[in-house]
């Protein structure tokens, strides 16, 4: 029922990914109202074999408060949707509605997996080699040294079962800033300084700057909860910059006109890459949570499906999980910096 | 002397520059090496008349630290630039260099204007609207809340003196994040109770995301240095990005080869607008200093030089003190929500 559209969008989504999952057995539960639901599925009558509608008629609105939804979210399409993971119906929960109902619920039926503090949220950006995943982009609002390590942990673990191809190197960087007086919080400083001597089995690749998201730098950049959002927002806002600005350029005159006739092809593609990602999962979990992008397409709704059944279908928790015992015991360790030869 | 390609890249920009002010009357000093400058010199004789050069052979290097600046920089290029603002020669200073150190010089030379604590580096970035105005893009790694308001206050003076046309609206907004859990940072919610009700004359509009920069939802966008840094790098990233997106869809075939042809016009103009903003002002001196985009073309140090000239020309450092004043006054007020009717 979520995200601006609503079933009209997210049934349509659906029949996207039973396509680009095809040869993998996957079965859709779509929890909301029944008759707005069965409306749309009319429309997609190839999805009748795969899916089942589990009625409620109570939505979480999308300005309600984390704690309203918790006091008062049982029972909505939300609230089942998570359920279903817990009770075994699912391995997967997607939802393009309340990001923050969704976490403060997830939380509460999931909880967090072993050792993890919060959920972060990561988000996948096209870059010119290939995919660069960011998190926290917004799930926290400020994070510490241990969290931004536990960060990096979820986000390789992520990386790896979603995006990676065999064999391909996952590396992981630390957002920081290209000031020459000082070099970042004490909280990014630390957090380096585990993740180059703690022990942890990741391939650390040091500090990145913002503009290392679209190079493609690293596969893996972690920041905290509100640099991230920032971050995100600022990008999505100028791929819509753009876009406009292209639309407007090849329409200036009649020989751009002409111009975007004869590209018109290539200019298609080149707008479906500025679309903003489809989906970020809410990472930390016991199980798969999905946020969709709320004013996402179809298309971009697919996209989250698609991430939704990768995840559930990996070893990414218990990646995950040991290398949160790795960080763990390096926590407990004395200081880093004197167990290795520098 | 300074940025990427050093004086080929800043003289042909100061041709560029006195172009763009004709009817202002506007004199240049060149600081460096002369040899180096007279040779660029011989290829812009219009540039005769109004430029002066300073031969210096002493030169900081990208990678010094502030401090090795401030103990070593004497009678260096950019310190001699930077001397010739407090000694009356010139009315303000530009360089492409090394920017620790050109706000460290420029602190010790200039000193800091009545009340403000640090400088801050401000980006202007063109929205569909017209020019949005973000600060601080790196000159502090973390703010509180007395120092967002003087970024707000110096902000607004900075964007009348220099983009806003007679009787346009100057609207302040506050960068935060659209988590619903919790609206952002004690920082930001402090400053932002400060501006609504703390007295200063500023068009306050509430807070804004990432995605608003491009918008142009507000004139002037006011963020800690962090974040503000990782914005203006990753959108820098991402309109390389998107222009190398772009060459590679207009040439992907011969229709769109063709297609580019005939729009060759249109998308030269769309790639100007992608390039980078061409210097930020460190804004809260006695004096106006910019740094330019050390990797910028002779084209984006032009902008650079004409933001210097309007800014000098300008009432900007009266406006903002008069504004400082008001937040001293606000600041030792007792608590503001009690002295306006809610």
């Amino acid at each position: 029922m979520g995200g601006d559209h609503g079933p009209p969008v997210t049934v349509a989504g659906v029949e996207i990914a039973l396509e680009r999952l095809s040869g993998r057995e996957v079965r859709f539960q779509l929890h909301g109202d029944q008759a707005a639901l069965e409306a749309q599925l009319a429309r997609h009558p190839k999805l009748r074999s795969v899916v089942s509608v589990h009625h409620t008629d109570k939505v979480i609105g999308g300005e309600d408060k984390p704690a309203q939804a918790l006091r008062r979210g049982k029972g909505s399409s939300l609230w089942n949707a998570v359920e279903a993971i817990r009770d075994g119906g699912a391995d997967a929960a997607i939802s393009g509605g309340n990001t923050g109902a969704l976490m403060a619920i997830s939380k509460l039926i999931l909880r967090m997996a072993g050792g993890l503090d919060r959920p972060a949220i990561v988000s996948s950006w096209p870059t010119r080699r290939g995919v660069t995943a960011m998190l926290d982009v917004g799930a926290n609002i400020s994070s510490d040294a241990a969290q931004l390590v536990e960060f990096a942990i979820m986000g390789e673990a992520f990386y790896c079962a979603v995006h990676a191809s065999p064999g391909q190197r996952v590396r992981v960087g630390l957002m920081n800033v290209g000031s020459e007086e000082q070099k970042g919080h004490d909280e990014v400083r630390e957090a380096n300084s585990i993740l180059r001597d703690g022990g942890i089995e990741l391939d650390y690749h040091g500090f990145v700057e913002g503009d290392d998201i679209a190079k493609g730098t690293v596969e893996v950049i972690v920041t905290d909860g509100f640099t991230g959002n920032v971050a995100l927002k600022t990008g999505e806002g100028l791929a819509r910059f753009f876009a406009a600005e292209l639309r407007e350029a090849m329409t200036s005159g009649p020989l751009s006109m002409a111009g975007a006739f004869l590209a018109q092809g290539a200019l298609k593609r080149l707008r479906t890459r500025l679309e903003p990602p489809g989906g970020g999962p809410l990472l930390g979990l016991n199980g798969v949570v999905i946020k969709a992008h709320g004013g996402g397409t179809a298309n971009s709704f697919a996209d989250a499906l698609k991430i939704a059944a990768d995840l559930a279908a990996s070893d990414y928790a218990a990646k995950a999980a040991a290398n949160m015992q790795r960080l763990a015991r390096a926590l407990d360790a004395p200081a880093p910096a004197s167990e290795t030869v520098q």
